[in-house]
């Protein structure tokens, strides 16, 4: 029986949430968490998809792509599938999904999800796709997930490392080698990114003389940032990070939570600290050196909800035959 | 027996503290708890100035302003009966100082009782000055007591309601009639204004290009809360706090215990909340409206060291012989 693995990384957004949004840059990186997918040949005329983590099922009849059962859930692999049939036969196929990565916590879930699905389930009725077709595919699947994505949790997803995104297009950085370790902290506070993402831009609306200031700020971090990845220069990406979590509560994204266990992070030896993603709720990412990195772990432990270690993944979407 | 009371109120700074040490402007308003100074003839030779709350004593013989008898403390009064000297004899007498203002919040208690003993001492000894010159003889014990003090606090003690300084001078603003009130809820954490502000040069020389355009916010914000103070927009005055806010936290002068107040403030029903003074420890300013800061001042209290409730003060110095 063939067994097809790949596996793609999260990411998150480093600096530059929301100012992104008016055109201002952003930084993201692949973190090590990492969500898999093993495709199984097996006596049976359906392609399965089952989640571990959640239950979530979803069966198709491989020539129609017709839905026979589901939960509501994976349905954008069905875009996929589509997808791949423009190009090669669907055949059936147990799918099971496994994930290091929780979901809706800003991690791109979705997105590694749909290239590790790609990346493994092309592979398995004998297509060679590149990354940039990958990466491609799994992005017609983020928008069935999230409307009008920006592209930057697929091309992570794919590529690994760190990526520079601006104006609707992406550089991949260069990033030095970086041993410290970044910590992920879930306030467990609902977000809502698309009522963040509205709140802020009300609130431009109101003061543009005053938030046109705060965004120029937002993209000169984005630009030392760059450098300070390039040299591993970990000490100033904390400082950023600082800064830039500064300008986030300045556009009215930020909360007690997520202020406790970001001020809680720094307290107890994190480089920097600040929201990440949309804000409101959600999480926070702490970057720590080695000798630290436990001691701040344990002290956000007694006040958030979820918490990951993570160190940046350079390899991106990875493929093995078995 | 003669009698002269003086009183000056508290101050607050409501926005641009630390980017007017760049030349930004800052608002100043007056704030209704005072400071008092009793003036009362006595049957003893020697001029004695007591503090009601802290227990601080200061004698003077009158003739030469030699300090007989002192605590180390209240030692700026002789700088004011210096200049006064200049213009009428000193006569003995008994002054006792109350207040209402806590001491090194940010509230620039220094200088309230600066302004108050000028204007109540040299009413008793007959002396008529204006408010320009007791605000010129309250800035000159302020220098004794803060090095290089801006003139912010005795101008504000002086002349009450609320004043623009930019570059060295000031300027009294239009006030619409806000009837709503300002909380100060201070975390208990000590500050050092020096070393915050130094904190903030160090982290400006490291990153201007970042910087500046904070601080460019920070001077918009103060424009826009000009005319939100004329036309006595409490709602934009509290969003226009809550991004100084930000950007106070984005030059590193935020903690845990300061963002706490700040949220609960803000959560509780605050039209906005801030970081005043030099922040890292200190005060939090809140303004809530009318029929929510009863709800503000109850959420804060479990968690803030001490809480005053205030309006803004009009008057300034006030002066009364009985």
């Amino acid at each position: 029986m063939r067994v097809i693995r790949a596996s793609a990384p999260g990411k998150i957004i480093l600096f530059g949430e929301h100012f992104v949004v008016k055109g201002k840059p952003a930084i993201a990186v692949a973190l090590s968490p990492r969500i898999h997918v093993l495709v199984r040949e097996w006596d049976n005329d359906k392609l399965m998809v089952m989640s571990r983590d959640t239950g979530y099922r979803i069966v198709f009849e491989p020539d129609s792509l017709e839905v026979i059962e589901s939960n509501g859930e994976l349905l954008q692999l069905k875009k996929i599938l589509e997808e791949l049939k423009n190009k090669k036969t669907i055949k059936p196929a147990y799918i099971e999904i496994t994930s290091e990565i929780p979901v809706a916590a800003g991690l791109g879930s979705s997105a590694s999800l749909a290239v590790a699905f790609t990346a493994a389930y092309s592979k398995y009725i004998g297509l060679e796709l590149s990354r940039e077709e990958i990466s491609r595919i799994a992005f017609e699947a983020e928008k069935i997930v999230h409307g009008k994505p920006s592209g930057i949790d697929n091309t992570i997803a794919t590529f690994g490392g760190a990526i520079l995104y601006e104006k609707g297009s992406f550089t991949r950085l260069r990033v030095g080698e970086i041993k410290d370790y970044f910590i992920i902290a879930d306030t467990g506070v609902p977000r809502s990114t698309r009522k963040a993402v509205l709140q802020v831009l009300n609130l431009y609306e109101k003061y543009p003389e005053v938030l046109k200031h705060v965004y120029n700020a937002a993209e000169k971090i984005v630009r030392e940032a760059e450098k300070a990845l390039e040299r591993a220069d970990t000490v100033k990406i904390g400082e950023l990070m600082n800064i830039n979590h500064g300008l986030l509560s300045a556009i009215g994204v930020s909360g007690l939570e997520l202020e406790q266990l970001v001020h809680i992070a720094r307290r107890s030896g994190a480089l920097g600290s600040k929201i990440t993603g949309a804000g409101i709720g959600g999480s926070i990412i702490a970057l720590a050196s080695r000798d630290k990195v436990d001691r701040v772990y344990d002290a956000l432990r007694r006040h958030a909800k979820r918490l990951i270690k993570a160190s940046i993944d350079w390899e991106g979407v990875r493929i093995e035959e078995k």
